[in-house]
């Protein structure tokens, strides 16, 4: 890899982490951080978030009830309205992320596609 | 999305198409697709990849002796010296691609693990 694509790197992952989506992650981390009955309540879903893609990556059975306490948490957790901030900047940090794959991307497909 | 990302994003795509690897690929591209030979036996082994993944996404079944087809078009593909540079330039440029994943999410990660 050449030396000065780390410099882009770099300094592309210091404009992401000023980005307005990442300071509102910042500021609702914080928030549900400190509310004890919105943390108990984001810890719970992703805990059963994590157990459940364990299960799916061993090929492990999940089970219907599991199916439904996973449902029922993540819209308890949602309606959560400083949970859902969290989510909602996450998901747009998430967005530039998916866009940088794209830009990147892009060029190698059209390689591939001139064949 | 803040406006000077998009800077940053475009600086990196620019550099990432003048890296080493990427000149290597387009090369390599250039002398597949400059033989024959090569050329017919990349795009069988694409084809063949493209339609099992397809049949994986649909949750249909992969049969034994398409396993086999596949194994033995890509290691045919692997042992033609043209088509393994190519292969080879395609995964350093993935490795670029993933380190600025890593690079990326670490600093949203972060934010989770403080909780
Ligand atoms: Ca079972
Ligand atoms: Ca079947």
């Amino acid at each position: 890899m050449a030396v000065n694509i780390y410099d882009d790197i770099n300094k592309l992952e210091s404009t992401f982490r000023s980005t307005e989506e990442f300071t509102k992650l910042q500021k609702a981390v914080e928030e549900v951080t400190a509310d004890s009955a919105s943390n108990e309540l984001f810890k719970n879903f992703r805990d059963l978030q994590i157990t459940l893609q364990q299960k799916q990556a061993q090929g492990e059975e999940i089970t219907e009830q599991e199916m439904m306490d996973a449902q029922a948490t993540a819209v308890a957790a949602q309606e959560n309205p400083k949970i859902l901030a969290m989510l909602e900047a996450e998901m747009g940090l998430s967005q530039i992320i998916d866009e940088v794959n794209r830009v990147l991307i892009k060029p190698v497909q059209s390689l591939y596609e001139s064949m």
